[in-house]
């Protein structure tokens, strides 16, 4: 078998039940049980499917199926399972985390083909699609009735609503409307044995337990989603970004934290640093000040004197804390730019360096410290970092910089971001906030958890895949079981 | 044993392992396990925890724990364990759907000696209480720094964070707020094995899986929650009920569904039809209009000019349904009655006659369609009605009025109760929305589920309880296996 640029091996310890049938015989019976335009199986045409956005693992699967049903997917996940052969979900590959990065052993199911917006019900506020669908999708088609879907990833262009589901994804709009799970009112799922359930409704709550939000963030291991009900939210009356500029990423952090503490939520608090103003403002044009250490972008929404009224109050606590600059846009197209250069941030900084993008999440008590440590530690590992996040949600995402042709420098990049995480976890916060554990994380769960927490983890996750055979090698640490 | 007034047996049907230790035994090693005022064990002091809420079933319990720390649940968690005695928890017994009542070889731990607010943290917005504090007691504690805790059961005075997690409870604020999941970070519990987990904190997120989200909503059968961390929510500049009078129920469905489906979000839509007028207003004194067949509570929330804009619309939807009575409270103290009213409706009832309160949720548009069928139901067996519920939410509560000492009066109730959370989920709805399903509705579970979501759900509880051994008899129908 031919394979992808293996730039590190993926390791298989845990003891699963062997493949019994060779690659040509499962191919042959993956193309009885799918339509012929639905199994893709050659090596060349396997390459699209050897990573997701962590580049930094390859490998390329057994095969990819890419159904177009509920049935399809049933069917071939029966056969996999019959067969003790893993199987990988995949959305769009848009993975931070490695979530969708298959084994050399493992069938990649793609919802490619299931990206049907089955109904837009405006009445009960809600939109039922295939998995396959792409997050941005849901609110243009729900747009023109003044309606959207809140949830809004920076990949949201791309990615699909089933990677969303699979990793609890966030964005920057999610301060004030939740994130994924409070979102998602309901899922088709597909189980390991080809089972097909169906969790929650147009209705709120479920009766018994709540396997609904236990599905959300799980990676893909409890099944795989086919199906979503999602709510539908309605367009504010306006919307308004205004820059704040601050001398100092502290201070900017710090009045974060008073504005959520004072109890104001405003739609979005985004934060980013010099090193991220620059990089964004270079490839996106987007107005930011050049002249300040720190940049909030803080969106507030409403009538224009709620705009009003809530800006006067954040300009308030900003002055607490120093700000240089206040800038409000002037036009729609102005705050089309402004949201350009900060959606735009992980790719415009792909443009000047390799990084990798750290995702934890702390109190928001804890950002200026978390901030401050940060760049201590990449000051003394030698490496640039640029932070650009979610500050309202405590949501973290330095992205340190280096150079993937050199393995010292990628090595210095990981140890970064490992200290990182930890330095999250020990300041009462989470390795993560939307991008999942996937492979990255996987062995910090340790700092994280306790072997009872890890363990009751993996006997839920037992409970639905007892032969561990869905998205393996990811979320628990390996020596543990995959 | 003496056993209390048992108006109905509880079968116990699940394979169990046998109690091997004997009455006295347990009690005397309780003894040496807890301190001297821990522990209840005399027959007439048992009779207290005999039932709660949900007054249909009664059984004295083997003994009753009311530890006073964590280490204490820990400790009696790990005997019952150990000689396979099932545990119920308990928190002020105020569950309408029986999630409290014991069995005759259970031991009931209660949380009522831990009641203390532990922190109070203004500047992340969170609350970390033991899990016997009371709901309203967050809020109380709060108050003076201008936060609260959003989700506001009707009995908030009366039960307890612990008791509300265990049944995700809803309130009538929680449609702007979300109910217990929505507001909920962290949780400290025991599992049945004694082992003490920690899940979340005063970060967003989770790494791994959402097993808080999991927990919330379990009804006690995962674990005992002994700690929780809630999210405060900053209080409104103001608030302002507002009173629709209709001629019909189906009216005032409409309209409801219509608000809704204009994207529009008030903190509340309470819904009461003429029986509910007119027992409340005889009890509370309310204010209500007695000259309509059908009343919403609105509450708006806001500056002045965000209540004035928000009414506008909401008055503009009701018109179009032909609205009869539009009367906004003119101080502080109409505002409070007007929710006395409606907070006190389950007690005015209990006044009058014996009631029982279903609590099935359906989609919005399904409103007024059910409205009228449950009307359809109650006549045809002879029954009274009085509906008054969370209406947007979609979160039904019939109150079927029956007389208890009639076995024939009772039994068509109960068949009324039936037949309308069936209409609920055939409606697209659920059984429950904030009750839970306790022993009150785990027969009709097979109306909502098929075998598969049974068993997926039966299989989650086996991973946190293998033994069966943590709230039996509850949530799942009796011949599956309890």
């Amino acid at each position: 078998m031919e394979e992808g640029a293996v730039t590190q091996p993926i390791k298989f310890l845990e003891p699963r039940a062997k493949v019994v049938a060779s690659r040509d015989r499962i191919i042959a019976d993956l193309k009885d049980i799918l339509p012929e335009d639905c199994l893709v199986h050659e090596p060349r045409e396997l390459v699209p499917f050897e990573t997701d956005a962590f580049v930094s693992y390859r490998r390329l699967p057994l095969a990819v199926a890419l159904p177009k049903t509920t049935e399809q997917v049933a069917a071939a996940m029966k056969y996999c399972h019959r067969y003790g052969i893993p199987v990988v979900p995949r959305g769009a590959g848009t993975s931070l985390s490695g979530g969708a990065i298959p084994q050399e052993d493992a069938v990649v199911i793609g919802l490619s083909k299931m990206a049907s917006i089955l109904e837009l019900d405006f009445y009960n506020r809600t939109a039922r699609v295939q998995a396959g669908v792409t997050n941005l999708s849901i609110s243009d088609a729900a747009g023109a009735e003044g309606f959207f879907y809140a949830p809004d990833p920076s990949s949201q262009l791309a990615c699909t609503i089933g990677g969303n589901i699979g990793m609890n994804s966030g964005g920057a709009h999610c301060l004030k409307y939740g994130v994924t799970t409070n979102n998602l009112l309901g899922v088709k799922m597909v189980l390991v044995d080809g089972t097909v359930l169906e969790l929650g409704g147009k209705h709120l709550d479920a009766a018994g337990y709540d396997l609904l939000a236990l599905v959300c963030g799980s990676e893909g291991q409890l099944g795989i989603v086919t199906e979503a009900t999602v709510r539908l939210i309605a367009k504010p009356e306006g919307a308004r970004p205004v820059l704040f500029g601050f001398e100092t990423s502290e201070e900017a952090g710090s009045c974060v934290a008073d504005i959520i503490g004072a109890g104001i939520i405003p739609v979005a608090i985004e934060f980013m640093d010099k090193p991220a103003i620059e990089i964004c403002e270079a490839f996106a044009k987007a107005g930011y000040p050049l002249d300040v250490g720190a940049l909030l972008i803080v969106e507030v929404e409403g009538s224009e004197a709620e705009m009003d009224a809530m800006l006067a109050d954040i300009v308030t606590i900003a002055k607490k804390h120093g700000v240089k600059t206040v800038k409000e846009c002037q036009s729609a197209m102005e705050a089309a730019a402004i949201w350009k250069g900060r959606k735009s941030a992980f790719g415009a900084t792909g443009r000047i360096a390799d990084y990798i993008c750290m995702d934890g999440t702390v109190p928001l008590s804890q950002l200026s410290y978390v901030l401050k440590k940060t760049s201590e530690i990449t000051d003394r590992l030698g490496l640039r970092v640029a932070n650009v996040f979610h500050a309202g949600d405590g949501n973290m995402h330095p992205l340190i910089l280096f150079n993937a042709n050199d393995p010292d420098d990628a090595a210095r990049a990981e140890e970064a971001g490992n200290e990182i995480l930890k330095l999250c976890v020990d300041a009462g916060g989470c390795l993560t906030g939307e991008h999942g554990v996937g492979i990255e994380k996987r062995d910090l769960m340790r700092h994280q958890y306790g072997e009872a927490d890890l363990a009751q983890q993996m006997a839920v996750r037992a409970a639905f895949d007892e032969g561990w055979l869905m998205n393996p090698s990811k979320v628990f640490p390996l020596e543990g079981r995959g």
